[in-house]
């Protein structure tokens, strides 16, 4: 295991959610872009706990440190080292989890793979999303300053769903509006109810899933690559490195599956110098590269494994069947926290693809 | 572009539709595995385009000629290189699309990256998914001899849908049946209804879309790793380098969004010796490594985006619009010539966990 | 083992001495770049055996097969891939090399990681620098385009030297003038002393080692990284994949170690809009980034593991000594074939370094 | 610039020689290992600055804070991460060389390439070698249980020459008494008139260059790949790593261009059940393969750059001729400091072959 991502940009991820600290290395960044850490301090305080009946009470300031790559309030062109100290770490809380996996949860998984040598919560942990967000927050700072912006919002939490994106007239305004809300949807009354449905399975010791849905926009077309370096490719690389994601879907998605070619296949015309596309059921990419329509995909994360209720377990040395129940402090909705990490994911790959178009 | 994956074992991907040929090396394969060529022939006929009405009419014997690694019939611990000729390639067919590009495919973006260089349908063309299957059924049967099956069926087409696999229950011998249809479904009926859709849009000139399911048996837990070096990272990095899918989910997928967590996390009980989970959301993956339970995926297809009913495109060089109809010879629905790219994918990242985990 | 170099550039190689084919697949290149096939031919025609009293008399024309990434005369953006057809192939000869190891060459360490599988010779020879010349004979044509020209010479072999370049003043013309020799050496009355012993040599049955000298000039400063990017790295994990190197120095070298600072270090002063150094002990390297100072390194060739004369060895399934006389068609002295082969390593490493840098 | 080295491990550094801190994080080690962090200090202490008349009287503690990957005293399967907190930083020593870069160091590259973003010293100091030392002793502890041990030497200093390692017959024995040694030499009379040497060119306010002589024994045969995954392939491209280094041989390296093949090659024997080498020119590595006999190489450092004689250089910003003098500390020979560093890359290379080899 080595939690590194490399293309143009080489991401590395470390640390352990009951650990000293968790952080990354990101390698690749040119010399010379201005990085202003308050305003990526306003994008790891998205991502981070504690701070909502919606989420964990586990509570962590989540300020980064940064050890390299930055001087002045500008990349010098080495490597961006930052950590995150973990200050409210609970190793005893996992205890009892390292004898009984979670149903759901990696804790089984990771046993088999690593024995009894990792700590509590361990690298499988959704903690680690803020080491991703720090380079996310990165690089959306830089895709910014190209006139590209990324941003997500809560489309469904349990059947719940908000209005989708407009897939040809999203707008750069939407998306600075949802990064500003707590709780980001473009339909409010879909969002109290969203967050009534959360609460009531709080009070209930249950957990919920749901989908984010992510959109990039200012995009010029041409960057990507066919086969095995294509946008999807990248994106979904990264976006399955958040724990809870178990799918992913790029424009019309599992939609496609239900069209006909006519319906499916976006007409092509001319607007002033440029091809655009009446509509934009291809997501914004084809052949695994950029039309320079918005980019859009959604991700499914699904309900918290770590839950109040009774579940059916095992022990894992005692060869017993085992009544669980989680006392530990834990998300009802990880959904509006996965949010920040998702756009994290998307503007790492984004930004990959225009340093390699030389953009 | 390099159209190279890489980890464990390296896949490099070379060719172009209307090309002399294209072709594979696949290196990290071990010395000493047996190959059985016939079987390769099999399993990439399954793939071969011109034997049904339901696929292009372009003939290809898709017969590859192996250029080194494998000697008396075992690997010899070289890089193993194959290539395809093609024999019925026709660029003039595709000489107006380098002018005009075909709505919902590659052909505007490749010529935005690569401008007039590329020959027609270039390597942005399912024709790479042959090599590709080289790869794959060089796996298979690598994984066969480990105990591990793959195989895959057709979900749906355009909204007429098979049965799914049973999440817990489904069975090597399956697979096996499945391998030998035509048109591979588990319920025959939805079989007969989607070809009858598939030739209604063939008559109209039109495409349709679908989702083919694959599933992993025989695996043992384990396998794979958390965050990047997850198995649904490995297997959508290859499964989005298939030029039309748009969407990947494992388990539940989509599915888990709509569920708590009471509901979706799988409860472990002892089987022997072995942990086991009564219902399967996971789709056979925690924390990114097998569980031992079926790995489950699905991946949806677009339709085709070469049609013959008129559509509105662009010139590229007169900036003009243009009533696009296509001549050539093209698939109504890609879909069951889908399935085997769709097992070869999986079968190359889990014979890539398996060299990881030393089985 | 995959064979695999990547960075910007990914070469992949393949092939066996003994089976159908060698070739490689080089990604990365951008579409557009004209490739001169005659002036490739040319340049492998250089390594190729069979030409001379001093190479192997095995005979094969080397000519390349193009099965992809070229369209009339230029590059189109894909993968480039190429095979050579072994024409003199004579397994014969190495059947019982397999059970008996050649001393000095990697047959025994083969038999010991792939057991009896790979075929005589096999992946593991100097047949493949063919390979690795198609892909340096591409880039070298990219480069010359951006004004960097590469060449080397025979710098020495056992012991008589040529004069090596002069690190300040060394001049393209100098360079297309040896690659213009079949013996290429800067003082001709020490080529002649060279070959004449290697005749010497050959007709002892032994054989003889040698250092190639090699340049690169018109470089801009500024290409490569530092640490593990460095021109030096690149260019060493390049020549050391030809099979016979043994060790390379970089400007000053092993001299290096010779020195006091105050003469190693190269001063700095203006020529007009650019600095110069007056000396180059540096060999146009510094921090593993070019100066735009000539680049120059060497690396040893020892002599062909395969002689005539009578050698001790071991049985590797009987267990017993053996005395071992080759009778295989051999080169009594390598060096004057690695040079292209050494000139393409640099110009991959190059290459790549330029691509990074958006030359 | 991501200073990545990814193989089947992965090492990624940061830092400045004059920011907070330089640091690691190495993944790919199975979970399960003891590390001892006395014994590393131990090693780490062997490379740190400021306690011999023969080094640099900046002081650095070096003493590497752990934030993930081992727990308990053993490693856990994640990644892991340390950092080294910079504590004599002076970056006011390093202000006029912005300006005015040192002959014969990376200053004018980086300049070139980064422009006034970095910092003093920057990431293209040898600083960085002591996070090299962290992956490096990890390595050592790890490759020790397997039976495998590596030790370095000063091979020489301006031409003062220490004993070479006996290629057939070195002994673990040597390199642990090597490794508890300050300044570390075979021939202890040879390391007095070395350390003379270097004081004199202290008292001079110069410096000298030297060769570092490495020696892995235990080592099996079998581990590496051929062509570019050659052992010779993968410690260079780690030595390279190191700033000083400007060459590499192997086993006999240059001396080989000097040998006919009869001498050369190493006569092969049976010595109980293994094969073994009567003579050991090949260095214990043949087609980039481990024979089984010792691994010798040796790389060349040259002088350190930064002297305080005073020396030719160029203004960058006013177009001018400038005579520098540099006051900062500085090493007058970095060669017995980087004997850590080599035993690190090799350790680093040795580790990665014998992963991938399951040992």
């Amino acid at each position: 295991m080595d939690s590194v991502w490399k293309n143009r940009l080489t991401l590395s991820l470390f640390g352990e959610s009951h650990g000293p600290a968790v952080g990354m290395t990101l390698g690749g960044i040119p010399a010379g872009e201005a990085i202003d850490l308050d305003q990526l301090f306003v994008f790891l305080e998205r991502r981070a706990p504690g701070r909502s009946s919606w989420s964990t009470s586990r509570r962590e300031a989540d300020v980064p440190e940064f050890l390299s790559g930055i001087s002045n309030g500008k990349t010098n062109g080495g490597p961006i080292a930052a950590l995150i100290r973990n200050q409210d770490a609970r190793p005893a809380d996992y205890e009892a989890i390292q004898e009984i996996p979670r149903p759901g949860h990696g804790d089984f998984t990771a046993h088999v793979k690593y024995g009894d040598h990792q700590p509590g919560g361990g690298h499988l942990s959704g903690r680690l999303t803020a080491a991703l967000c720090i380079a996310g927050g990165i690089c959306l700072q830089i895709l910014d300053r190209r006139g590209i912006c990324i941003g997500g919002h809560i489309a469904s939490v349990v059947g719940v769903s908000d209005h989708l994106f407009d897939p040809v007239h999203v707008e750069a305004a939407q998306l600075s509006a949802l990064a500003a809300m707590d709780f980001p949807v473009l339909n409010p009354e879909a969002g109290r109810r969203m967050i009534a449905v959360i609460e009531e399975a709080k009070a209930a010791g249950d957990s919920v899933g749901g989908v984010v849905e992510c959109a990039v926009l200012g995009l010029p077309p041409g960057l990507g690559e066919p086969i095995f370096g294509g946008i999807e490719n990248r994106i979904s690389g990264l976006v399955f490195g958040i724990p809870a994601v178990k799918a992913v879907e790029f424009g019309a998605g599992f939609g496609a599956a239900l069209m006909r070619g006519s319906e499916h296949n976006d007409p092509f015309y001319w607007s002033g110098d440029r091809v655009k596309a009446r509509s934009n059921h291809h997501g914004g990419i084809l052949g695994g590269i950029t039309s320079g329509m918005p980019l859009l995909f959604r991700a499914a994360i699904k309900p918290t494994p770590s839950i109040g209720i009774r579940q059916e377990s095992v022990g894992l040395t005692v060869r017993e069947s085992v009544a669980l129940e989680i006392s530990g402090r834990h998300d009802p909705c990880i959904v509006p926290r996965a949010v920040p990490p998702v756009e994290a994911a998307a503007a790492i790959a984004i930004c990959d693809a225009c340093l390699e178009g030389n953009l």
